[in-house]
């Protein structure tokens, strides 16, 4: 049996009940936290939390070489722990499909997403968002502004009314080009998780969108959804990129049109100026 | 301080540990499940697995009578429980908004969703789907058919490659008119969480989209999402039609175009025919 448990969205204790029963039950736990991993909490947090051994395997792990998982999924009872919600990503379910054609029986054990975390923090109702987008880093798709692909979102997502949740990058372990310049590494978290992650910070971001598509435009900053720290601030893209929003992860939503109450949440809860909000009121 | 907490999607295990901490910690526990509500446990079991009192508050006394949850709050550590991530619904940002113009200070503390759960079950991705959309019961809007809200979101995401995640109406304690047909009355599950609820389910969906869009259209139903007998199945809405799918909760999922892995899921996981997949693989 191979058990896929979400870890949730901060630390140790963000896994539901029955997620932490299964991890407590397995003969073997396998991770990888190369898609997604948790701020709060290391593999000893969690080791020593659940009392168990975890295995963490790097992206060629899980992907090319996925078979001592589902050797040891045949016999024993396997975990794999990913953070927030599991099947997040294509290479979970391309595991669980190989388990399947292996005649290995799956189980999901759901945990909260940054997704959902992002409507329940900024008062944004779930059922009117959009298709979501990833911002990346300039140096990764080699422009210095914004891909169309991204603003073609928002831009067809505002005209349906709907608003559009950014997630912003995260690059594991890689050196970004030499010739990267001095602004950007102003993105380097002061305090990484890891050593030579990089994370886009929701200024850096807002800075870009202000730059390269509006100024002006309303978006809501969430950082660190699911952590005791969380915030959540509202305001013109341009406001937004001068300010900063502590340690990642960041997410920047570029809300459509906004109901009253949500209109009210932006303004009480998230000190958006009222001027701005009332421009996307309906 | 109100802290909204998440109960997750099936029952006293489907808390974050996070939760049950201010469950347990906290001096009063509100609760409201008229919104949605755990299927797989009831308010006895959720007071004795957390060894509080709960106070459940029906609509008005959440919405026209919120006062004594918000004086509890003002002195003491409040929780306010509602079953999947909290804040889903506009009545719980309200209830923020309303303690926060008090000065209370508010906390959320998230648990997973039937949204990300419909994505992690079906092996759909998160960031393919569109807008969500509700699909009401005939005797709700009064008309035979199935309202062009539901039919141009979905037509609208299928444009842009997208899915359209369909949520199922839910009437708790109302009763139909009593004109309804012999076949809505089929829609009553045999054996329901709580008398008199009435749960549209994924089969009655399916023939109404087949009746009145297309009975060709792929079309894939989660089951129970996030309980141990979770279930998916994917094939025409024609045939989703004729099939039954046990007890509540159902959702339904009109894909968009398919990417790979989404498709090999559906095959894989959810038994959809291969010619069905195949047309809207892109």
């Amino acid at each position: 049996m191979l058990t896929f448990v979400g870890l949730g969205l901060y630390d140790e204790e963000s896994i539901t009940i029955e997620g932490r029963g299964a991890v407590r039950e397995a003969d073997r736990a396998f991770a990888e936290f190369y898609t997604s991993h948790l701020v709060g909490a290391d593999v000893d947090d969690l080791e020593s939390y659940h009392g168990v051994d975890i295995e963490v395997r790097d992206r060629e792990g899980v992907e090319q070489n996925p078979e001592p998982i589902l050797d040891a999924a045949e016999s024993d009872d396997v975990v794999f722990l990913t953070a927030g919600d599991t099947m997040i990503s294509t290479t979970h379910v391309d595991l669980r499909l190989r388990a399947h054609d292996r005649g290995i029986d799956t189980r999901v054990i759901h945990a909260p997403t940054a997704e959902s975390a992002a409507s329940s923090l900024t008062g944004l109702q779930n059922y009117r968002f959009g298709k979501a987008t990833t911002l990346p880093f300039e140096w990764v798709h080699g422009a210095d502004g914004v891909p169309a692909s991204v603003t073609d979102t928002i831009e067809d997502n505002r005209e349906r009314g709907l608003h559009t949740l950014c997630y912003l990058d995260i690059k594991v372990g890689e050196t970004p080009p030499s010739n990267r310049t001095a602004g950007r590494l102003g993105d380097k978290v002061d305090n990484p998780y890891r050593e030579g992650d990089d994370y886009m910070t929701a200024s850096h971001a807002a800075g870009l969108l202000a730059e390269h598509w509006n100024p002006d435009a309303l978006g809501v900053v969430v950082a660190r959804a699911g952590a005791p720290d969380s915030l959540v601030e509202a305001d013109t893209l341009e406001s937004l990129a001068d300010r900063d929003f502590g340690d990642p992860l960041h997410l920047l939503v570029i809300p459509g049109d906004l109901h009253h109450v949500e209109a009210d949440a932006l303004t009480g809860l998230a000190g958006a100026p009222e001027d701005v909000v009332d421009e996307r009121t309906v």
